[in-house]
């Protein structure tokens, strides 16, 4: 089966011999000029890492491969200019897929540059597969005064029916606000009517397709940016500009990992993981695996590695002190992880480890909300 | 701190200092008689596995344990005696993050033998954490002429909050209707006013404690009981009573796996799974892992591993068409899972393995609608 790029967009199957092959069945399209920009607006930066927002069509082999950068971004979005001036800096152009900590880190570095250099607010472009993690791994990493938010696209820009235009927009429009923290800002609705702000600890891409595909998990989004009018709304949830100082801190851990629960697993497995600094479990329910995994639990927790219980359920609260295979986990020594997503607690673990070495002060920091990630007491006022 | 169980059922946690220990400070409630049963109404059975629903307290340290049988949740919800008559079998008392593989087959023979024996209807007590499993293994192992209603509770009976009365029976009263197919039935709201009727192929537990914790994933409910009317529901897309003829597929191989993928996950994870028959990926997005994964995958699949992908969003198809890391993917050899949640994937890869021996056939099934866990052609009419 041959796979044909429609003009829609769309891909089509056909048999292999119905195709005659041509050189010229796809043409590039003719390059936009630079847009002029206003001065007087607020000066964004964009920092680009690829995907699907900043892709097109891979005029050799049909699938959509992650190509363009910032400037291109602008130059494929004029609209984005009645919001604000911009600055650009194209740090990678990966599927977010590869994305991993070594790159976060980097590209928190880069973040953290534009904030010293006076941006009020930071536009962060990424493939929407790990926009999660990587908007997680930041809150952790940097604290700002100004918004820092990730968007990209559902639907490749060669698309009729492409988000990349009002979310970019949407986006634009959130970084020049009175928002003080990271978001990730994204179609709300399959209409093109309003976006949401997403706290960057919170969010998860629940859908593989839909343009409304990421939500809010466990809480309300802190904002929305309705279009194309732009109206803003922040929910008092929302830090503003200006209540953090801006820091970072960027170490990391990347002897960590995420071991998904399931019934039957072999206790085995859980030797893939000697050696590692932490791992999060994501376990059934308020928060359990089976009995037959306690022992080698408990002897990775002798060991020296940090184990932290999150749930497959994604909403709710882990609670380890009902049933008795939650307190067998206690008593070994797992930490329940209160109402953290799996993924976000895999970041926290990585960012904890890489920032403190006292063991004791490392549970402390994980049971604690340090950026919104989980409804706990909390140290910074989120 | 000790935690003390209140008469609410909830817990509070007082320092130890501030506590006098008394032997008589928790006492067991009274037996209830057993109840009269009207064997002019229709006949279901009652297969017991454990769980909240069949759980009390455990009067020795507070917490909840699965001691109860089936007899016993008749005592407790004499309600029941006005939907059906019962028989009951007590299968196991265990909370269901100890069910695996070795105890679906046990389950699955039980309540095929509830089948042949005439029974209009079987419920299985479960623990909710695992229910989900559980439902889709038996719907890949037993084609049903009747209903099969998973039901458990989210709060024990002891808890004036608790959601067993209900939830029981609505899914008795699911179990002696007009469906022909195998289901979960619980709360559809916080009200207690309606259970959702969920195929036991799409449906997952989304809250830790909420007791509409249940949701079908990416298909509405097949149906629905109100409560206290019993009114019942079923959509166009039920299976109904007798569509299938009784057929017992008991066999699961339990060589398999389910990795959840993260970004900087080490590809030395994979040498875990080898000389596994099966491996379930849940990739991000459209169905991605990074590249660095994709040599060893190669691997795995050419040393005889057969690997299906489905999507941590949970929600749409996965599609490895679109992007360069998919298509590699593809190349490797990886199966894609359409829409079928990963959890539900590793049971249906253990079900295929353990009924098919041709690598061909293998893959046909997983990529053939078999239970109605995916949107694809069907084989079955579901």
């Amino acid at each position: 089966m041959s796979v044909i790029k429609l003009n829609s967009g769309y891909n089509i199957g056909v048999p292999p011999e119905s195709c005659i092959f041509s050189e010229h069945a796809l043409a590039e399209p003719a390059k936009r000029p630079d847009i002029v920009q206003d001065k007087n607006l607020p000066r964004l930066s964009i920092v680009s890492t690829g995907g699907t927002i900043a892709s097109r069509i891979d005029y050799r082999t049909g699938s959509v491969t992650s190509q363009s950068d910032a400037a291109a971004i602008l130059r494929a979005i004029p609209e984005l200019s009645k919001v604000a001036h911009y600055t650009t800096k194209s740090l990678y152009t990966i599927l977010s897929e590869n994305m991993n900590p070594a790159i976060w880190q980097e590209l928190a570095r880069a973040v953290f540059e534009e904030i010293k250099n006076g941006a009020d607010g930071i536009i962060v472009t990424h493939g929407t597969d790990t926009m999660a993690f990587s908007a997680a791994a930041l809150s952790f990493m940097i604290d700002t005064p100004v918004p820092i938010i990730f968007v990209g696209s559902q639907r490749s820009a060669d698309r009729p029916s492409s988000d990349n235009v009002m979310n970019a927009v949407c986006a634009a429009k959130a970084a020049t606000s009175n928002l003080g923290e990271i978001a990730v800002v994204m179609h709300a609705t399959t209409n093109d009517d309003m976006c949401s702000i997403h706290r960057g600890t919170r969010v998860r891409k629940m859908h593989t397709s839909r343009r409304d595909a990421f939500q809010s998990i466990g809480v309300p989004p802190i904002g929305s940016v309705a279009y194309p009018s732009l109206e803003m709304d922040l929910t008092g949830d929302a830090l503003t500009r200006g209540t953090r100082r801006p820091a970072l801190h960027d170490k990391l851990d990347d002897r960590c990992a995420l071991l998904y629960f399931y019934p039957g697993m072999s206790p085995d497995i859980l030797k893939s993981f000697e050696g590692y600094h932490g791992l999060i479990l994501a376990g059934t329910g308020l928060g359990h695996v089976s009995t037959t995994l306690i022992p080698p639990l408990r002897k990775l927790i002798e060991s020296g590695t940090v184990v932290m219980m999150t749930s497959q359920c994604l909403q709710g609260k882990v609670c380890d002190r009902v049933y008795d295979t939650g307190r067998d986990l206690l008593e070994a020594g797992v930490i329940e992880g209160a109402d953290i997503l799996p993924e976000v607690a895999l970041v926290k673990m990585m960012w904890v480890l890489g920032n403190e070495k006292n063991p004791e002060k490392v549970k402390d920091l994980l049971r604690t909300n340090l950026k919104g990630e989980c409804n706990r007491r909390s140290l910074h006022g989120l």
